[in-house]
């Protein structure tokens, strides 16, 4: 439907936040009329912050996280384990992991994951730098962090062929039943693999 | 939950996003990922297009609508009926009132309802340039368009009023079941008004 702004310079406003994903038009709209409510300053503010966090922002020159400077916090820490690498596919995961507070590694952000439909293939990601990293630098362990879905199994299995015939031990999430789901609601596939892949007791505890 | 974010720029700008009503922590990070891929340039618009919404937008002097002109578009039509006033409560129900191309009238927008638990008053909306407009222009007729709401009928009544010793005719939006809408699911005080206020059959197909 064609709205009649009234104003062009609220038109082209409406227009960018429009142009993100998950608005629509009705909440682009929203959300310019409350801007227009504030005070001129705390719209400067909202426009500076976000031009400033898109040119200053760096990816880290050794796991390619987001960071403010050229080696982000996670692999300049010398507390965590840096022969530990767990691969996810962006930096939303890494925050997902950090947040668990369980993981002591570092990381390696691909990017993306193998998906043919999307046009993403092996080489759109950081897959190389992350076999030369194995075999070059110290590392014990890769886990591989991706989602369980068709392109993640994919990447997965792409990077475990690349690293098989190098010395270090390839791992990968387990899969099972979700804490606090109900067992009826679980789907077969994983409460199948759960039952295979059970653990101990005593291991459940930790 | 306290996120890890491994870029304060990142974080300042997520926090720029969540600022804005509707929009959380989850949805203002995606948004700013978002644009963290696209184009330096486009960035640099989005920022640049609201601070220049925010800065040059201005309200028309006669109807306080949003306005890239001193006189609106709208007031500034010499083909519509400048005798006819249609009173809203802001800017958006200006563009839902337009979009209906069922009115060739002007408008008046209050920028906003009497509210005593929001704190606002009569004298905070533009309810006096409404009565000193209808008193010296040309005006044959007020329509009230608020919303139905208690605060609405509020303020209905006190712009009607305000107006009942002038000359100008004062009139309301029609109430009654709405277009395509199931009687049964129609509220009671609605349906009894749409019974009281039954218009003649022949009417109902203009």
């Amino acid at each position: 439907m064609h709205q009649n702004y009234s104003s062009k310079l609220l038109e082209e406003a409406v227009e960018e936040f429009a142009s993100l994903p998950g608005i629509g038009r009705k909440t682009a709209l929203r959300l310019v009329l409350f801007l227009l409510k504030q005070d001129n300053m705390i719209v400067e503010r909202f426009g500076n912050t976000i031009m400033k966090m898109k040119k200053e922002i760096m990816h880290c020159r050794i796991c390619h996280n987001i960071s403010d400077t050229e080696i982000c916090n996670i692999c300049g820490d010398n507390y965590r384990d840096h022969e530990l690498v767990c691969v996810v596919e962006n930096i939303r995961d890494v925050m997902s992991i950090e947040n668990t507070q369980q993981y002591s590694g570092i990381y390696h952000v691909l990017g993306g994951i193998i998906s043919p439909i999307d046009g993403i293939g092996p080489a759109d990601l950081s897959i190389d730098s992350l076999v030369e990293k194995a075999e070059k630098n110290n590392i014990r362990e890769v886990i591989l962090a991706l989602s369980t879905t068709m392109e993640g199994d994919t990447t997965n299995f792409y990077i475990y062929k690349k690293l098989k015939n190098t010395r270090v031990i390839v791992s990968t999430l387990a899969r099972g039943v979700s804490i606090g789901d109900d067992l009826e609601y679980a789907d077969e596939v994983t409460l199948g693999r759960s039952i295979l892949n059970r653990t101990k007791f005593e291991d459940s505890f930790r």
